[in-house]
C-alpha cells in the first residue's frame, strides 16, 4: 500500500536534487548518514516518545526525563557508538536535562581549566558518569558580570582546605541545570580569598550529594527553583539553588589548570596566558549557533509544511480556497525565515573552521586573531539567537490559530529556546562587546595595523565611505558582489559615523553610555555582513546535484536583500543606495518568492527531521493535519470523562440557582 | 512599623502628582475608584490566589478555575455589583475561562443578531445563567474566513425545524471557549439552506448539554482540544470541539435580527442593513486595543519596577553595581514600551467614544462613517495587539534571566496575550482590509468626496506630498505638530506610491497580491499616525495635577520619535525627512530618555496595579525581589522530596554502573 503523502504533488514541483541537499545541510555526507542513522533510532525508541510531555505534572515530566537520560545512556553503552553519535543521540532526544552540563559543560570546564592531574583524576570518573556534574556559576543577584559573583572560597592553611561560603541570599546560586536535584558534583565559581586578599573568581570541585543515598552533604542547601516558562519546556531540567554554609574542599579541588594556591596559601598566576579561556567560550558560542539553525529550520519546517496544508479564502466557484503559501504576505514573512535558516547553517559550519583553526593558533603560541575571533563569536551568538527567538514566534503565528496548540510544537520550541537570548552572554552586552571591537578598529585605521579576518573590508574603509551602489534595475540586485559591497558600506559607515559621534563627548566611557544603542546598531550591521559575506563563501564552494547551487543562490538573494528591506533606514540614510535602489531591491524580492515558491516544500525536507524530533501535527512529513489533529485532542487528561471534575461543586449551583448557598 | 519599600527612593524622585496621574490613566475618578475597589476585593480574598497555578495539572487547574468563576458569580450576587464592577471582577480575577464567553460574546450576539422576541426569551435566563453559552464560530478547517465554513443549517419545512449538521472532519467546531466542557448552549454560526439553495453563513442557538445531568445530547460530540501555549495561561479555558449529527433545533432558533425563514421555508433579507453587525465588531475591537494597553503597561509595570532592583556591572571600588535601568540600552527598550502603553491607553479611550459615535449614527441611519470606522478599528486592532505581544516577550527579556522563571509573571502574560494577535481577525488580514480602504480613498481623491475622521488628512495629501519638515535643531522635534506633519507626509505618500505601483499591473487583484507587503506597511504607517494624532488630542485636554501634563507631553515624543527611528527607511525613503533630520530625532530622543528615568517607577505605579494583579515577584510594588524569588522556588512540587522520584529506578543504575542491567 503506498502511503499518504498529502505534500507529494509539492514535493514533484521541486526543480532540484532533495538528497543532494541533504549532504549540503549536513555539512557533509558522513555527518548526514550519522545524523539520519540517529534520528532515525531515537524516533522508533517508544521510550523516547515526547508527545504526551505538555500533558504531565511537573514531577511526572521531571522523572520522564531521569527514564530518558538513563534510557539514552544504556543505548549508548550498548551500541557502542561514538562520542560524535552519542551527542547526536541526545541531541535528537530533544528534551533538557543533567546530562547537558554534564558533558557540555562540566566535562570540558575540567578539560579546559584543570591541571594535568585533575584532569586524570576526574575525568575518567566523569566519562563513566560515576559522578554527575553541573556548572554552578551564577547567583540570584549576578548574571552576566561574572567578576561580580559573591560565593567565597577561602583558605584555610591550618587544614590545606578551601571554605565555600554563600555570605548573602544573593549569593545563593541560582538557574544551573542539573543542579536542582541530580548532580552529585558541582563546578563552583567563587571569590578566591587566601590570607585576607581577594584573587577574583576561580572554579572549584564540589561534592554535593552523598554517592551512597544521593542526600546534599553537612553545609549544604540545595533544591529546584520551580516552573519556568512552557508546559514542557525547560521544566524537564532541575535548574536549580544552592547555598553553602562554611562547605570544606580539599586544596586540590580548585582547578588549577590556569592559576594556583599553593599549600603555603600563595596565589600563583600561572603562566598560561589568560586568553586560553577564549577558546572554550569560543567552542561553547559556535555550537550556540549551530543550535541556532536547527531550531529556526525546525520552526520554519512546521510553518512552510502547515501553509501549504491550510487554505484560507480566494475559492472560486465552490472550488478548494486557496494554499496560504501562495499568499504574498505569508511569502514575504516566511521565506526569508527559511533562507535564514540556510545563512545560519552556513556561517555556523563556518564558526566550526574557526574554532580548529583558533585552537590551533592558541597551541602555537598565537594570539594575533584573538579579538577579531572573539568579536565574531560574540556578535554570531547574539544575532542568531535573538533572529531565531523571534523566528520561531513568527512561524508560530504563520500557523493561524492551530500554531497556539501545544500539539504544534511551536509553543514548546519558543518557551525550550528563547534562554538562548540569554545565557552564555545577554544578546544585547554582546552587542556592545562588538561594537567596542570595531571602535578600536576604526582609531586604528591609518595606524598601519591592517584588520584581518571579518574586519578586513575596515582596511578599506576609504573607498568604502564613498562608493557608490550601481544598481540601475532590478536584476542588478542579484549579483552577489554588488550586495556585498552594500552591506559592507553600511557596516562601515555606520561605525565611522558612531566613532565620529563618540568624539563629541568628553570621555570616552560617557560616550559608550550615551551611544550605546547606535553602537549596538552597527554591531549588528557588522554581524549581518559576516553572514552575508559566509553565505556567498559558500556558493563559491563546489556543489553537486542538479539544482542545488540554484537554490542557493536563490535563498542567498533572499536572505540578503530582505535583510536590506528590514534596514533600508541605515542603507538609505548612510547614503549606500538610494530610496529608488531600495524599491528595486524590493521589486527583486517579490520575484525571487516565486521562484522559491514551487521548492519550498523540498527546502525544509531537505532538513531530514524526522516527525519525532520536529514534534508537530501541523508539521507532519505526509501533510495529514486535520484527523491528527483531532486525534490529539481526546488525549488531553480532561477528556477522560464527559462530564468535568467540579461539575456538581461550580457549574451545577450556578445553574440551578443555588450559588448564594453553595460551599465554594 | 514602616512598610518595607526598596524603591521608595525612586518614588520620591517623582516630578508629577501620581495620585493625578492615576485618575488620567483610568479615564476618570470614577473608573478609577471603581477600578481600585475591586481590585483590592479580588486581591484580598483567598480564592481567587494565583501565585500557584503554573504548578497544577491540567485537571487540576481547570477545576480550580471553574471554582473561581462560581465564587466571582457569588460575591457578584451578594454584593450586588453594576454591571461595569461586575466585567472588573471577572477581569481582576485574571484567568480565562468560561464566562469571558458567555458575558463577552454569547450575550452580545444574542442581542445583536437576535429579534426581539429571541432577546425576551433568552436573555433573562442568560442573565442569571441558567444558561451558559459560548460562540462556536471557527471550524478545524476554517478560521479567518468566515463565509468558507462547511457546518449546515438545513430547515426541514416537515417539521419546521433546522438540522445542525458537520458533513466532514473540517468542519468541526474548534477552539471555542467555554464549549469543551461547561457551555449549555452554543451559538452556532452554520450555512443555511432552504429548498436546497445555500443562503449563506447564520446563527442558530443550540442546546449541547442537559439541563439535568450535563451529559452532551443526542447527536452532539464535544471535548476539549488539549493544551495550548504556557502552563497555566489559556489552559484554564475548555477551548472545545463539536460535532453535531443531524441535531434538530426549532425554528424559533436561528437569529432572526437580520435575516428571516418562515414557516414556509422561504428566506428573507431583513430590511434592517447588513452593516448593523459592524457595530458589534467594532465594540468587541475598541475592547481589544483597551485589553492591550493593559497587558502592555503590565509587563511594563514588572519590566520598569526590577530594572531599578537589578544591578549589573559599574561597581566603584567595591560599591554596589549600577541599576540596570540607569543604561542607555536598557532605557532605549524600555521608554518606547512604557510611552506605547500610555498612547494604546488614550487611543482606547478615544475608540470607545467612537463606539458610542457610531451608535449612534447607525440608530439614525446614518452609515456614511462606516468604512473609516471599520478601517480605523481593525488598523488599531492588529497594530496594537502585534505591538503588545512583541513588548511582552521585550519586557521578558529586559528582566534577565530571571525574566523566564513562570514566577516573574511574565512567560504567563506572554502565552495568556498571543492569541490576541490572531483571533477577531488576523493582524495581517486586517492590515490588507485597512490598506484597501485606503487605496479606495487615494483613488477618489479629486473626485470631490471629502475624506473624514481619521483620514482627513489624506484630503490635504497635494500638500502633504511635497511639504518639507522643517527641523533644523534636535529640539525641533519636541514641537507636536512637526511631528505630525511628518507622520502625515509619511502615511500620505506610502498609500500614494502603493497606489501608483498598482496601476502597473493588468488587473486590481494581481497588483494586491503581489503588492500585498507594501500595502500591508502602508496601512501600519497610517495607524500609527491616528495613535500619534489621538495623543496630542489627549495633551490638548486639560489635565490637572502638578508635572503631570508636562510628563505626558515627554511620554508623547518618546513614543513618536522612537516609531520614527524604528521606521527611519520609512520616513527617508518617502523624502518627508532627511537622514540628517533623522539622527537628530535620535538625538533628542535619548535627552528624552534622562527625562523618563527619574519619573519611571513613578508612570508605572500610575496604573494602579496590585500586586495580586501583576502577578509577579520581580514586579513587586516594594522591590523585595530576591528574598521572595528564593521562597517561592521552595514552592515546586519537585522539592517536596530532598530525593527525587525516580533516583533509584533511573539515577543510582547509573552511578552505580549497573546501567546495562538496568529495567527502564
Amino acid at each position: 500500500m503506498e502511503a499518504l503523502d498529502y505534500h507529494a504533488e509539492e514535493r514533484r514541483k521541486a526543480e532540484f536534487d532533495v538528497e543532494e541537499m541533504k549532504i549540503v545541510w549536513a555539512g557533509s555526507r558522513q555527518a548526514y548518514e550519522i545524523s539520519d542513522r540517529v534520528a532515525r533510532l531515537v524516533a522508533s525508541d517508544p521510550v523516547f516518545r515526547k508527545d504526551n510531555r505538555t500533558m504531565l505534572s511537573r514531577k511526572d515530566l521531571f522523572k520522564d526525563t531521569l527514564r530518558k537520560a538513563a534510557h539514552a545512556w544504556k543505548r549508548i553503552i550498548e551500541l557502542r557508538l561514538s562520542e560524535e553519535e552519542a551527542s547526536k543521540l541526545r541531541f535528537f532526544v530533544d528534551q533538557p536535562v543533567f546530562t547537558d552540563l554534564h558533558w557540555g559543560m562540566f566535562i570540558p570546564a575540567i578539560k579546559g581549566q584543570g591541571n594535568e592531574e585533575q584532569q586524570q583524576k576526574w575525568l575518567p570518573m566523569a566519562y563513566k558518569m560515576q559522578i554527575i556534574g553541573c556548572y554552578a556559576q551564577t547567583e540570584l543577584g549576578h548574571g552576566s558580570n561574572v567578576q561580580g559573583l559573591e560565593t567565597t572560597a577561602t583558605f584555610d592553611p591550618e587544614t590545606d582546605e578551601f571554605v565555600i561560603h554563600s555570605p548573602t541570599l544573593t549569593s545563593s546560586k541560582w538557574w544551573p541545570g542539573g543542579l536542582g536535584k541530580v548532580s552529585t558534583h558541582a563546578l563552583v565559581y567563587a571569590r578566591l580569598i587566601t590570607d585576607g586578599q581577594d584573587h577574583g573568581v576561580h572554579g572549584f570541585i564540589v561534592q554535593l550529594r552523598s554517592l551512597d543515598d544521593h542526600l546534599p552533604l553537612p553545609g549544604i542547601t540545595v533544591g529546584d527553583i520551580g516552573m519556568k516558562f512552557g508546559s514542557g519546556a525547560y521544566n524537564s531540567m532541575d535548574n536549580g539553588v544552592l547555598r553553602f554554609d562554611h562547605v570544606r574542599i580539599p586544596r586540590d579541588q580548585m582547578l588549577m589548570g590556569v592559576s594556583q594556591v599553593t599549600r603555603e596559601g600563595k596565589f600563583m598566576q600561572s603562566d598560561v596566558p589568560r586568553q586560553l579561556v577564549y577558546g572554550t567560550m569560543v567552542y561553547v558560542r559556535q555550537k550556540i549557533v549551530a543550535d541556532a539553525s536547527c531550531a529556526l529550520s525546525r520552526a520554519v519546517c512546521i510553518a512552510t509544511r502547515y501553509s501549504a496544508v491550510r487554505r484560507q479564502f480566494g475559492s472560486h466557484n465552490g472550488g478548494p480556497e486557496t494554499q496560504v503559501i501562495d499568499y504574498k504576505t505569508q511569502q514575504s514573512r516566511l521565506f526569508p525565515l527559511l533562507a535564514s535558516a540556510y545563512a545560519f547553517r552556513f556561517v555556523g559550519e563556518w564558526l566550526k573552521w574557526l574554532y580548529t583553526d583558533v585552537t590551533r593558533r592558541l597551541g602555537a603560541n598565537d594570539f594575533s586573531t584573538l579579538p577579531e575571533v572573539h568579536a565574531c563569536t560574540a556578535g554570531l551568538k547574539s544575532v542568531t539567537t535573538s533572529a531565531t527567538a523571534d523566528a520561531i514566534e513568527e512561524c508560530r503565528k504563520l500557523c493561524g490559530g492551530h500554531g497556539y496548540l501545544s500539539s504544534s510544537g511551536l509553543p514548546e520550541l519558543f518557551a525550550v529556546y528563547v534562554p538562548a537570548c540569554t545565557y552564555e552572554g545577554d544578546n544585547v552586552v554582546l552587542l556592545l562587546q562588538v561594537s567596542r571591537f570595531l571602535m578600536k578598529t576604526v582609531s586604528q585605521l591609518g595606524s598601519g595595523k591592517k584588520p584581518v579576518g571579518t574586519i578586513a573590508y575596515m582596511g578599506r574603509s576609504e573607498h568604502l565611505l564613498q562608493c557608490r551602489c550601481e544598481v540601475e534595475r532590478a536584476e542588478d540586485w542579484l549579483k552577489p558582489n554588488v550586495i556585498l559591497e552594500a552591506f559592507e558600506a553600511r557596516a562601515a559607515r555606520m561605525s565611522v559615523t558612531c566613532a565620529k559621534n563618540l568624539n563629541n563627548f568628553p570621555n570616552q566611557e560617557e560616550g559608550f553610555a550615551q551611544l550605546a544603542t547606535d553602537l549596538a546598531e552597527a554591531a549588528v550591521a557588522h554581524v549581518q555582513l559576516i553572514i552575508v559575506s559566509k553565505f556567498i563563501e559558500k556558493l563559491h564552494q563546489d556543489i553537486p546535484g542538479k539544482g542545488v547551487k540554484r537554490q542557493l543562490e536563490i535563498l542567498f538573494n533572499v536572505y540578503a536583500l530582505s535583510l536590506l528591506h528590514k534596514h533600508l533606514g541605515d542603507f538609505v540614510t548612510s547614503g549606500c543606495i538610494t530610496p529608488k535602489q531600495g524599491a528595486l531591491a524590493n521589486e527583486q524580492l517579490r520575484l525571487l518568492y516565486s521562484q522559491v515558491r514551487p521548492n519550498a516544500i523540498a527546502l525544509v525536507d531537505a532538513f531530514n527531521y524526522t516527525d519525532h524530533y520536529l514534534g508537530s501535527v501541523l508539521g507532519r512529513y505526509d501533510g495529514n493535519v486535520y484527523p491528527k489533529l483531532y486525534e490529539e485532542a481526546w488525549k488531553d487528561p480532561l477528556n477522560e470523562t464527559v462530564v468535568p471534575d467540579g461539575y456538581h461543586d461550580y457549574i451545577r449551583p450556578i445553574l440551578k440557582h443555588h450559588i448564594r448557598v453553595a460551599r465554594l
